[in-house]
């Protein structure tokens, strides 16, 4: 059993309240009446409610944030026993799933009757957004509302959620110990002769074995002296000796991520794969010390590649070198030499530099820190500082 | 090990073809130039794309399916190796996340090069859709498309994809007996006195060892002689003689799942829990039989209710009685009284009944059946004729 002390499950009713209140506050700024929000995260965010059921795609669930009181739930019939038990006073249920009206009048009245004070309702409508639910239904319910408009409120949602509380900070720390301990075990299950897909599965039992929920997230890829993609394993390609494997998880401990990686040499690892790997490693020290409140993704982004273009990075396929981190594998904002968001205390990031060092050859490492006064503190354990190798 | 036969991996390039092929012959048909889609399922349907990646909402990625030739992806830079791989030929990216435009004006550009025929572009906009975009982004991409316009296709995707392949059918075939091993082996891991949680993560793991790839639906909910819901689990509720547990699994294997569910009592169970368990099962048997060819779901939902309602049903709140299963755990159509769906060969279905039948009390079967021109064939292994006791 692990010697973890786990962050305690749930959250307390003063978080939900605090989250509440400071959405109000942002929604008196933007002149909006509610909130409309239609995806798991957001709907979790006020609400509490927790359940895989999300994975099934079949039937819409709207929470409903007014400009005072509490949120209001607006879900299908199947959801009202998990509403009830949450700290919301108003659960409104339909029977769903009903193709020819599937809650979009009992949404509108919702939405009618709270939006009196501006006519205007925010909606996720912006950047790394998408509304969960039929569009069709969306503008017809645009129309039921009449002069009431439906404006964007993503940057909203985002400032909100990119500062995490004490609360959501201690689970993904928790999570990010439990994946750094199942790293750091890795390498006693790793096998040369197995494929990807096996190698990972052990992986996969053992962060489970060691407390983690649910594993959405759990890449492989690998290949001689590095990978050419970081997205598309495992796969059943065996390991042999001169390989490069990298492990990537989100793994969730009570609805929050952990996003890092790790990488292992088969038998041997060549100059250039050791050289690649120190100079992701000094980068990342890098991306994590210029990770101090006041700096932005910017600086960061620049700080890890003038380490990587002086080492020999010849490009970065991944678009980017770090995000914000929490119910989601990745948030906002995004490291790049152009986001420019201000760093405050409370975000969590993943520091991710990575570079194609030859042809066909890439390599990439990840940490996860969370923003404070002081600086970035390390939520995972630091990867080894020179590579190990699988015998 | 496992004695099962696995169903092989990938699919065969004809696979992706006739898929092609048969959507075309439906987009003549209802004047489209070009299908847009932008969720996952959908996206690796015609590309064989198979990725967790899209565990990531930053970034969006489309697919065009064209009226002649092969489908067209339009995705982000860090998805052009994976897609290189694949069966198309025409892969275009951008750097993402680029908020100022994030593949818009090249999706824009290529819907457009392919949108002259008919001057119409489907894309999926009605029942238990959702758009995987911002919608800010997707009105921008209609503005730019002129002329052309953008109209609903969902129903068109619903009825190319419900009925599978016998590629398809073999791997849910798979998952499915996975799943079933997984849960006759059940009561030798169920221990009163643990939690549904910890039970779980039991059943978790031994479906990883027994081949299953991941499990993003693996659902708990207990109480005693029943539980009050099927969707908030597994909680930390310990398990005492005179519970009822129902597990309910959606898990997946080479991107297919099976969804299914298995009953067990604690120490012992009581009349009523019997009776219901009865009803259930017998319910089961006569969705079963009467799922066959050029019957319609609702004639399956009134044959499973008709026993429901006789065995003393108070209620259903579930909303239906079975859904088709494929790619996504739950897809269309739904077993409800109006749904009305005719059942065609190849048509993966979960026969589901449930019923409150004491306050608080509920129960839920649930099997998973291809339609063939002989009747439903079981994927699964049928239930237990009496529920298990966990001593």
């Amino acid at each position: 059993m692990n010697k973890l002390d786990f962050a305690p499950r749930g959250f307390s009713q003063t978080e939900f309240e605090q989250r509440t209140i400071r959405a109000q506050q942002m929604m008196h700024g933007a002149q909006l009446d509610a909130l409309l929000l239609t995806t798991e995260p957001n709907f979790r965010y006020f609400t509490g409610f927790k359940s895989q059921f999300w994975e099934s795609p079949t039937r819409p669930w709207f929470t409903i944030v007014p400009l005072t009181g509490k949120p209001i739930a607006v879900v299908p019939e199947i959801g009202r026993v998990g509403l009830e038990n949450s700290w919301l006073d108003d659960v409104r249920t339909w029977p769903s799933p009903r193709p020819e009206d599937d809650g979009v009048t009992l949404l509108a009245d919702t939405l009618s009757s709270v939006a009196g004070r501006f006519g205007r309702v925010g909606a996720l409508l912006g950047p790394e957004s998408h509304l969960r639910m039929p569009v069709a239904n969306f503008e017809r319910v645009r129309q039921l509302l009449g002069k009431t408009e439906v404006v964007d409120a993503s940057g909203l949602m985002t400032a909100l959620r990119q500062v995490k509380s004490a609360e959501e900070i201690a689970k993904i720390h928790t999570m990010c110990q439990i994946a750094s301990d199942a790293f750091e075990h890795l390498p006693n299950l790793l096998r040369a002769g197995d494929s990807e897909r096996v190698n990972t599965q052990r992986m996969r039992i053992d962060l489970f074995e060691r407390g983690a929920d649910s594993a959405p997230y759990l890449m492989a890829a690998s290949g001689p002296g590095g990978y050419d993609n970081i997205i598309m394993g495992p796969t059943d390609r065996v390991l042999t000796a001169g390989d490069v494997m990298v492990i990537d998880t989100g793994t969730i401990y009570d609805g929050y991520f952990c996003d890092f990686d790790r990488n292992f040499a088969f038998g041997h690892a060549d100059d250039l794969t050791r050289r690649a790997y120190d100079v992701l490693y000094q980068a990342t020290d890098a991306g994590i010390a210029a990770s101090k409140p006041g700096a932005t993704t910017s600086d960061v982004c620049n700080a890890m590649w003038a380490i990587l273009e002086a080492g020999g990075a010849l490009s970065n396929d991944v678009g980017r070198m770090g995000h914000g981190l929490g119910m989601q594998l990745t948030e906002q904002p995004s490291i790049t030499p152009t986001d420019g968001t201000v760093l405050i205390p409370g975000m969590v990031m993943t520091i991710e530099p990575a570079m194609t060092f030859a042809p066909g050859r890439q390599m990439v490492h990840e940490e996860n820190i969370v923003i404070t006064e002081d600086g970035a503190k390390l939520l995972t354990r630091r990867a080894p500082v020179d590579i190990p190798i699988i015998d």
